[in-house]
């Protein structure tokens, strides 16, 4: 029998179902691993250990037979939740305290999860470090902005964290930690109740790690919420039937020339055209497609609008407490004041015709496939690496996954990433574990496995 | 039998369904109008007589019984006719001819309707004069920016004519020419194939005589339209049972303090006073009400935004043919360009809340009552007027329709505007026709009744 912290979320809550797995015992074996592991990694804010007890304990007088039955999710420090600090890991939100749920958490709860505490976030979910360590190598950086969320997940404190992506914060740090991360569409899940970066970019992400468990955690929690202005009414598939239904080799669209290929190393370059080799021996279809034109300015879009958004919501706070934040923050903040309406507004219609332009690319395949990152993660905890190739899927709000599909000749996680049409989670996670099941990789950092 | 040109939308229609009046005839008959007034009054920019007459005679050939059979309309010259100049009045669009029509010309065209002409609206549809003169005096302003087209309804030249509303683009012309104005809901009516102001203000007007008209023609063109992404999915009902079931005396709110009546002239009061009343005294429920604090940025608020997205339609103009532009526009277009992003998203944030507001306020009453403008027409035709009484409700996206109600000591139409919650025109529009029944007037210009 395996050690409880390596279960998959799928296993665990299988096993919490059928009675085979305590939830008591199973969130006491991930405290303890938070307890040996904590000083290292430094992953977590907040732990009510007592709540996380009592939580599990309910759970087995109550049994749940849901999709989370008993399985503790660790949340990124942004989420709201009833009662805990929320502080976004900020000198302004240090002493908030919600006084509820955030929407997400709420359906989480519904579904069974137990909430086992709150994880280390960059700043404010920007580009700030955080003291966390990456468990494949602590002298490099474990990518952020959801650092503790990908540290967790990667090291066994828990089998899946929300994390949240504005630019690259959620498939950016799976890829440097070498676990799944799913960012689903824009709207996909509510927004309610969770610290905002920039409204119109901000999606929740889900930190894994298993493609499977990416879709029952997406299943738990997507759906309208009109407490979210960007929710969307889009109806909810069964992603599980979904990934059943898209089970067979995929039609997989590598995005090798242009903007991909030209900003990764040799290494990762390498990497990714081997993984895709393999993929098409495997069976996959692979073809490669160009990019449209307006992925030239994707990026300077992005950041404008994240930019002018984040600076509208701290606006309030900044007039008078400017000194009190990171630096990095702080010149996003500055930049943002300083940007005129007509840029802003240029910049929201350049990024509807980028999101047509990628939309239509997308459906000529199950998904496009291209590197994770152009690097693995950076030797140097003054950074949160390069969200290059994250930045214009949140622009577009395509959604993408994350695998890991391999190590570095340093030793640390590659990774590939998928993305597909709005709203086509249920064909980019079949693709994905088409592709993680023909890569059969078993990734766990050698310190923590 | 009276003059063809008096008829109103729905006694012509009736008479065309039933073969009492031959489209052509009636067609004649409006281009006979225009012939003996138009170089008094210049409402037109475009008008096609032989299309008209080729129009009509087509209608008697395939006869419609549509809501709006044969019945000749005016439109603003912004909104786009196929193979047709349209010219917004400016130097910029001086030889556009669109490919196809809007979707709102489409619709009036499905129910049965015949295009008479493009009428002049100010450049742009902004706030620079144009030529068209007050048929009730004609050295006081028609009004802006839907100038000609409430010239040409007030004057007999045609019974219904499309306007649009930015600020008080169509509210505050009909008041100043003594004829009936709607502004529907914001995302009521499609503004696909109309030359934008600003998107998030911008609405579809109609210029009519009576209040039943203005329900035609609502009924004609309301409705989802994919195209513009402002249209609401909100259902359409039968305006026309609305209002019948809106039959009986209204329950009305009268709001004095504050805003209306400190910007109004002691004549107005006095005016808005005595309408309040006589419907009183007919049968009507009139309690005072108070404005929310948040009326008080309304104004301002309103024209943050319009400039802002004004500059971002104009400047890929702007940039080349700034001197191409009137002084008022131009000014409003380098206003635009200065304000910074975090101003316009705050301006949109201030807005929500004042929508919400406003619809909380009218949710009390059938309809809230005011003066349609602070004072008659002025005496300048280098102005269009004061928009002041109207732009609040464009910002709030509330549906508003001003009803004549009088005369001033010096002659000119003097009107009260109602306002309901959103997307309660049936409502609105049944207690201004009870209050229209009401007050018994029948106002036409005398120099053209």
């Amino acid at each position: 029998m395996p050690e409880a912290y390596t279960l998959s979320v799928s296993d665990a809550a299988e096993q919490v179902r059928s009675g085979q797995l305590a939830p008591t015992d199973y969130a006491n074996a991930l405290l303890d691993r938070i307890d040996s592991h904590e000083p290292d990694l430094q992953a977590w804010v907040t732990i009510d250990r007592e709540a996380v007890i009592s939580d599990a304990r309910q759970r087995e007088q109550e049994p749940s037979q849901g999709l989370m039955a008993g399985v503790p999710v660790g949340l990124k420090d942004i989420f709201y939740t009833a009662g805990m600090k929320t502080t976004a890991c900020s000198r302004i939100y240090a002493d908030f305290v919600p006084e509820y749920d955030a929407t997400c958490v709420t359906r989480l709860k519904e579904a069974g999860a137990i909430i086992l505490g709150k994880a280390i976030t960059t700043e404010f979910a920007t580009s700030d470090p955080s003291p966390s360590r990456n468990p494949w190598n602590r002298e490099h950086t474990p990518g952020g902005s959801s650092s503790g969320s990908s540290v967790a997940v990667a090291s066994g404190m828990c089998p899946a964290a929300l994390g949240s992506q504005t630019g690259g914060s959620t498939c950016r740090p799976a890829a440097y930690n070498g676990i799944v991360g799913l960012k689903p569409t824009y709207g996909r899940i509510s927004r309610f109740g969770v610290v905002p970066v920039s409204w119109s970019l901000d999606t929740v992400g889900i930190l894994v790690r298993t493609v499977t468990d990416a879709a029952i955690l997406l299943q738990a929690m997507a759906g309208y919420d009109a407490n979210d202005p960007g929710s969307a009414e889009e109806p909810v598939p069964n992603f599980l039937d979904e990934i059943g239904r898209h089970s067979g080799p995929p039609r997989l669209g590598l995005l090798k020339t242009g903007y991909f290929f030209d900003r990764s190393t040799p290494e990762v370059r390498q990497h990714t055209e081997a993984a895709a080799a393999q993929l098409a021996q495997a069976g996959a279809v692979v073809e490669e497609l160009d990019l449209p034109d307006s992925f030239t300015t994707a990026s300077d879009v992005q950041r404008i609008i994240m930019n002018v958004e984040c600076a509208a919501f701290h606006e309030k706070f900044f007039r008078h407490r400017a000194d009190e934040y990171g630096p990095r923050l702080r010149a996003n903040i500055e930049m943002g004041l300083l940007i005129p309406s007509v840029t802003y507004l240029q910049a929201q219609r350049l990024r509807r015709e980028f999101r047509r332009d990628l939309t239509a690319l997308a459906e000529r395949v199950d998904a496009l496939l291209m590197p994770a990152t152009p690097a693995p993660a950076p030797k140097d905890l003054n950074t949160t690496g390069d969200a290059a190739f994250q930045a214009p899927w949140t622009s577009a709000g395509l959604p993408t996954v994350v695998i890991p599909s391999g190590l570095s000749e340093s030793g640390l996680p590659l990774g590939i990433q998928f993305a597909a049409s709005p709203f086509a989670e249920g064909r980019l996670l079949g693709a994905a574990r088409w592709c993680e099941q023909a890569l059969g990789l078993d990734m766990r950092p050698p310190a923590y496995a």
